[in-house]
């Protein structure tokens, strides 16, 4: 996808140094800055400080990560002790842990190269993500359609929380995919960003690629979604996820599980976008997802432009109050509408995953 | 209520300048500063600005305005015409106008002297807020009483939305009543705080005022409420109203519904706290109840303090992207458990609000 007009992925080897080359999303909406990781050590900060974020981004970045140790320590029992602590970077996303495993079972027979058969697996996974996603996008643009015709709406309004946008994977997103697949379809589509606090990854992250994709969309505190909903103002939802359990139950960023609550209080398509990745076929329910908890200053502390343009960094909250932050929330399966993925749509429990993903 | 140890009303009438002092709550938590309101205009504007809010204290302070007014004019077709220019500050909290026609009726036989009038009928206003707020708090205490008896708690959670404290009255709160009344009796409790996007009335002014009376809090992000209910952190709800329609329906600030959905999906109770004030008998349902749309700026502008200790005010939203700013949403009296009020608790439904307060 684009910013500024000019074409990227989230992550690429740069030819010319052989390192891997990452946007750094903490930084915006308000610098677009390109960091090449050095070591073993920048893979896992930039996971853990969430410079790259998004299951499917936080699995390609992980699978780097194994390059990186190659580099330093081309030998088996060595890579083995670094996937594990790349594992532990972040909890949540079962896509970590699988695209570490994808490596280590690639060289589990290696006794040399492994480096060299690294690289071409990870780069292997970059190429499978974006076709994923696109496949998403082609999956989800059929439900935007149906919608469209049968409401015969002069706009379809989609309401998305946090970022599921191309900026979480390799390119396309989860979330997103059907959207752009829509507006390059040229079906009106308006988009309601939930802000999504403590990070605000719906207006740093998922309006600002919109805005540079040219999709119409309006950013609302997580507070409104609610209230659109009741109004007839939004057609249908469409999120991505970290981790989807085998019946159904769906991991995603704090404050999803409220807007599906909504949507189903008022009978409006709820759909969770997802790489089959992200499905955890060892875990019978959300139940057994370990939540992710964050720093306070996540909630305190907020950055953005000072009246002369500079970044500025302020505490918003009262000295000496305490704050909890957890970083995701489970949806029960009842009130999921459905799966979109690669590989078609599909309902919210185990037996309809099972079918989908056995073809 | 205290503040840094000392105790304060909301409102009150200085005896030196005969002239009304109010709390700057736009300043909260970062700076503490008494105004003297010198004009009708400056009620006005304390009112649409902020400054005060809270609709009971919407109310108090709408009926100084008329005092204001008839220290210009005290002269009834004037007074009409200001009680006018009051109703129109803010639209939803039904505590203005019921404030601003209690003190029209007071005077609407007077040819003269209407300022000593108003002025002795603001102050019961105010003695009377203070009544009633303090009759919730008794009557939420066995609400608080029953739950930490008969589920043998260590200590009663409890979540509340943005301030309906004593910050959004003359005294004690709404909402905070029954939790300052049961800390009181030394019943452990713990309230977690909606931040409460986009003005962050909830961390900025309940932990504030929770800070300040000693009552232990936490801030969440709105977005966390709801597994916190998943996970049983949550006893028990209570949330103030700034207007109630006679079939029970709540208009609150924006996200009570959501949390109310989240309550009602896990058997939670969930309680509105309100004086009587704040029924609108004429409203049949919540559809019918306006909701105020405030400025964009409130969204992407956000105020905090620097590392220098400096108050700045920071842009926190891409270049170009647009927001919407509804204040309000309304909650149905379906996931409403029910109302705590001066004169008894009652079920959110026409008959039982008619049955108390026909009494």
């Amino acid at each position: 996808m684009k910013i500024d007009g000019n074409h990227y992925h989230t992550i690429w080897l740069d030819p010319n140094t052989q390192k891997v080359k990452i946007i750094d999303q903490t930084l915006l909406p308000f610098q677009f800055k390109i960091i090449e990781m050095e070591s073993f050590e920048d893979v896992v900060f930039a996971i853990k400080s969430m410079k790259v974020r998004g299951a499917p981004l936080i699995g390609a970045t992980a699978a780097y990560g194994m390059y990186y140790a190659a580099m330093e320590n081309d030998n088996l029992p060595f890579l083995k002790i670094k996937a594990e602590e790349l594992k532990q970077a972040r909890p949540t996303a079962v896509n970590l842990s699988w695209a570490v495993n994808r490596i280590l079972k690639k060289i589990s027979n290696q006794n040399k190269n492994c480096k060299e058969i690294i690289l071409e697996e990870c780069e292997k996974i970059c190429s499978e993500d974006i076709a994923i996603s696109e496949n998403i996008g082609l999956n989800g643009l059929k439900i935007i359609e149906q919608i469209y015709n049968q409401k015969n709406l002069k706009t379809v309004n989609i309401l998305t929380h946090c970022n599921a946008g191309w900026l979480a994977t390799v390119d396309w997103g989860t979330a997103t995919a059907p959207i752009y697949k829509a507006h390059q379809k040229k079906i009106p589509i308006h988009v309601w960003v939930d802000e999504t606090r403590p990070r605000n990854q719906g207006s740093s992250l998922t309006s600002y690629e919109l805005n540079n994709e040219q999709v119409p969309n309006t950013i609302i505190a997580d507070n409104t979604g609610g209230l659109l909903m009741q109004n007839g103002k939004v057609d249908l939802c469409i999120v991505g996820t970290d981790r989807v359990s085998a019946n159904g139950d769906v991991a995603n960023k704090i404050g999803t599980y409220l807007k599906a609550l909504a949507a189903y209080d008022n009978n409006i398509p709820f759909y969770v976008a997802l790489p089959s990745t992200t499905i955890d076929w060892n875990l019978f329910s959300g139940k057994e997802i370990p939540i992710e908890e964050r720093s306070e200053k996540e909630l305190s502390e907020i950055t953005g432009v000072d009246k002369s343009g500079n970044l500025q960094k302020i505490n918003i909250y009262p000295e000496g109050s305490k704050s909890l932050n957890y970083a995701f929330d489970i949806t029960p399966a009842k009130y999921v509408t459905g799966f979109i993925t690669e590989k078609g749509i599909c309902d919210a429990n185990t037996d309809a995953l099972r079918e989908l993903f056995s073809k």
